[in-house]
């Protein structure tokens, strides 16, 4: 089986020339112009862009929140993510307090095994650190091909470390050659905010965004940072969504720390205006929530100032029944935001069509920087000879208008309903494997496989 | 005329695989594992690193000096480059105060045109911002391919422009799409030191370094950012050096701004006890001078933070015969010293081997960037279809020491003798033509192009 | 000759009781709850605060502009300034580029002696820093008691130093025990954005404001604190506006630097949309010009944080016919407005009355720190035993309104006009005399010493 | 009862002349020249400085620790203290974790009460809030007179409260008119690395040292000014001792905020050598430890920028036999050093001798200010008409040796044995009566008062 894609401008994070492609079985064995090869098929990608696969190495899928799951599972999820331009994706395993890792992978392979579309990883959310624990970060990266470890400083009770732990932690993780990854918002100031809104009677979901000011998460980020730095272990925050803790960030390049930052791409286009709709506004709880015009600016300057250098989207997709079981407590909305099949398009759309970012950028951090950091690079993430046939086709000129009415996500309703969009994903390629093609994915559920990860050294 | 590369490891800003590189006339045109392609010759590259032409956006060639000439030619020059793996190089034309951009670059023209053994470009050196020059601003990016305009904020009398003309300057080469360049450094300040030191009979080398103080550097650069700031232009710190000027662009990023800077070799690799050494301290007079070891550690780090985009050389060489035109008065020294072809192996050494960065960050800041940055990308500062054929097959075990007796640069000692390096740069290919082989330039003097630059958008 | 003021309620720097005050000849003799002692007089101050005289450290009085003079003189100047509870002022004595500090003085002196009405002092401004005026520097600070030498960074051509004089400046007023204070803009910005202006034909009032943006003050006050840093020279910064100019002064503290801080009584109340009035606007001309509502909020902070030390007025006032030979022509209106009557009462209805200082810190930042900072402390600036019986009787409750028809400052419109005010001067001492009472001014034209000044530590 | 102290030089914050002090019974009701008064006493100060009584906020005197308790009693500290010059004392009272404010309260008055030798307040440390010590809060600022409260952000499980809790606390004390105070250090990082020393085998005292990181402070530091400054609630930090923790105040100026700073006597003096002297390092065993010279340069820079408002001693005495319940284990060893005696001679000495700081920042930082921020003043920290007649008279030349032998707190050694000393305490009053004289403490048990302490705002 070989596929010759004839024609198509073809753009790394490094580069951007007009060439054929041709694919032997998974991967991609040949890039040039007019290469005298011969394929099963063809396909004319004239006029079109092609980029790596995207990855989003910041998924919830088929994720357990009380009694019930996030409503995309690994199938509906990653099939999303392809007909978005998604190849892979990075889904988080949550240690349940008390139990083990393996445990808690256990019970994602059970769901994600089979299942998956697309392709997907795991970071393993460390939620109770101890000697058991321990025991098991060298496991996870060396038996797994799990790298990267993912900690909350919020959800106490449920999720959250504390301090020491995220010490013992990094110093563990740094040991085997992973990296740790963090929710960094000041769980205890929120905690409290929460609860004080509650017995005052505020239950709206505007006070799901009034109980995380942008300090809950600038503060954090800070506090991790300090840590991340004393240990010496990589560090990454997801979800960065504001000037505040960009600036934390950006103090720490002073003692010649370098702190690996994420953001979602709803935190570079909705502002808290979204929180003044009622109680539709529970379609965009999330946590961090969406913040000011002003963070826009900081974290697209970012992404320029080679300081953000992921753009994923924290994927956690709720039906609007479940969302209103927080109808009358916004503490009680299921938190999340469907947006696995949206990110490629709209930040080529906000990003590269508004002249905001170049289209090497694009890659870069919808693509390169997810593989690179988290140690699938070069097998995923860029257009290489040898690296996984995960291609995305795209039409830059197409204009279309986002909705639930066209998504494949399973949720029943857009975040971005009506939202313009100039550039369309045509046709998707998964390990050399046409996925996507004329609206359509023609790969079947199981399809994905698990993508065990490197060590990763904290450079890229 | 085409030429198949086998079995090297490719490594561009992004990249990183095993594969066949075929190239026809001047440019690659296909890039493969088993290219079913048959060319003129075949070159084995099994086992070794396959680079992009390193581009030096910073030397000095030829440039008039006080009745003589810095030592490297166009000619001597691009091909000591070609040695070291650097396959283009930019070049500074020097407006005369008084007189025009257009007859400073006749004069350039004169020395380098049919001379250069390897591609150049020019950057524009405006010394005398007036409404004539003003109104050649456009003239030179439109029509002659130069599109980055070098300024100094030292020199006096020589070079200096005030802050009066800077900004006029930077409204005229926004309007047109050009970047502004920075030579970052109190002028003024200097000057005072300087002539301070000289009354007070404080004449040797060491006094050099002590007239530019680390302040002068962060004062000028923390203005230049202020003023690129202002007028939106966008700017380019040259020979960034220390941490006071790096901390002036990290606070600037505050504001959502970003600054390009550069570094070279030389302020990563050495340090002010180069300046203990009596007279031969000389040899690395240069402005701004070496700095302390803390500065090292601050470039690595910029370099992984993203803040530090280019190492260059500021490669401006003189015989020891001119250094000794200083002999009684440090300020009599001429400034620079030779790195042009050393630049790529010591940053491959200092850098890769001994892991301070990775390999693509490696290429990303000698090749890429200032391809990017100055506007010679696609053609030049990277592996790519259609891409300029510019390669250097590279040895990354091979050990060998730098020394005046093997260089090729025309300069009677070496600023880096007996220095042991890792990797080494075996065959260089220009344009498709074998530049270097077997120790051997095999290109001719005026083999060399001059290449003319895109405009410029201030993001990469 | 004897006074004693009875059960004020006396407030200083530091203190704040009630008691009696008892004046012999000109200075305070004792200080207590029912002095056994009579006087030649006794007032009652019951119900009345009584500060320390206001020291203003920055007005222009009769200064030579364009073949006339800022319409105060020193007597009328001086005389409005006791009518506002200033007992003493620091006036400028500007050096004529090309001549000498003690023509200068001399000039100043012609006009000052035997004319003020209150006391002054001088601060000498350098203008033409070189060889002679170098030698001038002991003999102004050892003979003359001329301890603060005011540049400027702006003006070139007439008033403006370079940054190699401000080094060499700094460097001999340091080795004599004086200060270096700075008007910090730069010129050169602004020479060319208003000659930009100008060009555009933008010749109103309010191109004065848009040709001095913030970012002109904030880049020369950090330039200026770096010189400071590097010559060890104790610096101050004269009437800082902004909140950019303020951070580099923040910025400055991380490298334990201390630079003094003056900002003036308009930067705290008024802002730029005094810029929207046609021509009237002319008033207000004054560099820098007046801010936005934000920098206001940063002075206020800046004063509790301990960084803004002196609330002073630079009182230049012109006549309303002289303002207009700017009418067609911004940058021909005479720069400054008056205020040296307005500052104390504005500083206590604005900042104590409204609860944003208390009233030891306005004492401090009105009275004794302008003493402490410049080498009149411990004779002025605080109510102390053998201090100067400079003394304000004050009633912190009545309210009235500033207007020219009741000001004393010899100009035909008030900045004020309309602005109301709680707390009002009510009687005044000079050096033990009474000067104004009941709406009178009792000292005559000369009445007025001069204040011969200490050296100073650079710290207080 | 009278007193009239002659020709002695008066130093307050503000103020430095020389003048007679009148006293009746508890307060200052005179001060001048030749005062025509005759008293009971009559003391010659003729060549003496005169400094308000110093105030100590920061003492722990019989605090309650693994079943013994902190050496000085509330007689002994307090008498100590008045022989160094220190008339007042804060010290504090320790919620137990589920006990109430009032149990604790009842606990600390039952030590001190009818015990203290010379005057002392309390501040209200909360351990445990909850609604129960909420409603508490008021009656302690209203009722007891008790204004500042205390936090720990370290001593989980003992003394520390979380960041829900800190919210919710600074709220409801602004609400009243109060001040929070805290230790700021990430005690869950120190736990985790005493823990892990102690694993490790490390368990002399410098392993103390190494187990409260600079970070550990910085982090904590900059966590409390967010808090404070979401909440809006004014905010004091007590022992700060490193660069890193002031740069997160420094930092927070950005915002217009202001945060109060103490330091301590230790921190400007002592550094981490002293943890090289094997068990006997235990004296210096504290929290936070004694840190590098680099950060004594930082306060002292701190004191003169205005930014450290406050030098205490944290002084918590333990005897040697205590000390050595540690020695085979640092975390054992009782935290804390004395100082309570030699605070005011070692900061004149150090401070004022060696011409760091001024005669009037002394008294500023070490009795005006404490007074101001906590309530006390006027009554306390000054000499004023009215105030308590707190006064030491100090001889600024007598050199003295601090020695065990000589010093009265009750602890078998001395922090600073042997360290010479310019200027000695040679008599002190305590309210008008003789407290010290040659070298005796002539007051009785019990004679000191509990202060009632007002209101604050949050701006001195
Ligand atoms: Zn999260
Ligand atoms: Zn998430
Ligand atoms: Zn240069
Ligand atoms: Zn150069
Ligand atoms: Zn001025
Ligand atoms: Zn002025
Ligand atoms: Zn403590
Ligand atoms: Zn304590």
């Amino acid at each position: 089986m070989s596929l010759l894609i004839k024609n198509g401008r073809i753009i790394t994070a490094a580069d951007d020339y007009v060439a054929d492609i041709f694919i032997e079985g998974e991967s991609i064995t040949a890039i040039g112009k007019n290469l005298p090869i011969t394929a099963t098929r063809e396909i004319d990608a004239s006029g079109k862009l092609i980029f790596p696969g995207g990855i989003d190495p910041h998924v919830h899928l088929a994720m357990p929140f009380m009694g019930t799951f996030s409503s995309d599972t690994h199938e509906t999820g990653t099939r999303a993510a392809l007909f978005g331009g998604t190849t892979t994706v990075i889904d988080f395993v949550l240690q349940t307090q008390g139990h083990s890792l393996k445990e808690a992978l256990d019970d994602w392979n059970s769901r994600a095994r089979g299942t998956a579309v697309g392709d997907y990883s795991f970071h393993m959310a460390v939620t109770d650190f101890n000697e058991n624990t321990k025991a098991e970060i060298k496991t996870m990266i060396e038996e797994e091909g799990i790298t990267s470890f993912k900690t909350f400083m919020a959800y106490k009770g449920a999720l959250m470390i504390d301090d020491r732990q995220m010490v013992a932690l990094m110093q563990e993780v740094k040991k085997h050659g992973g990296m740790v990854t963090v929710h960094a918002t000041n769980g205890d100031m929120i905690d409290y905010l929460v609860a004080q809104n509650k017995a005052s009677g505020n239950l709206s979901p505007r006070y799901h965004y009034i109980s995380q000011p942008e300090v809950t998460e600038a503060e954090a980020s800070g506090r991790f940072a300090d840590i991340s730095n004393y240990t010496g272990c990589p560090g990454y925050i997801v979800h960065l969504t504001c000037e505040g803790a960009l600036n934390a960030v950006r103090n720490a390049t002073r003692r010649n720390q370098h702190v690996f930052v994420e953001t979602c791409i709803q935190y570079l286009l909705l502002d808290r205006s979204y929180y003044e709709r009622g109680f539709e506004s529970a379609k965009w709880v999330m946590s961090p929530p969406l913040r000011e015009p002003k963070d826009q600016d900081t974290l697209w300057a970012g992404i320029n100032q080679g300081l953000v250098n992921v753009v994923a989207t924290d994927h956690c997709p709720f039906m609007w029944e479940q969302k209103l079981m927080g109808k009358d407590d916004f503490s009680k909305i299921p938190n999340g935001h469907p947006a696995i099949e949206n990110r490629m398009e709209l930040l080529y759309s906000e990003g590269v069509h508004e002249k905001k970012i170049t289209l090497n950028k694009f890659v870069e951090v919808a693509c390169t920087n997810p593989a690179k950091i988290f140690g699938m690079f070069p097998r995923k993430g860029t257009i290489g000879i040898g690296s996984d046939a995960d291609l995305v086709i795209f039409d830059p000129n197409e204009e279309h208008v986002l909705s639930v009415s066209s998504h494949h996500m399973n949720v029943d309703y857009s975040a971005y309903e009506g939202w313009p969009v100039t550039g369309k994903v045509k046709m998707v390629l998964l390990r050399g494997q046409v996925a996507i093609e004329n609206g359509e994915c023609l790969l079947q559920k199981g399809a994905g496989q698990f993508i065990r990860r490197n060590k990763v050294k904290g450079i890229i």
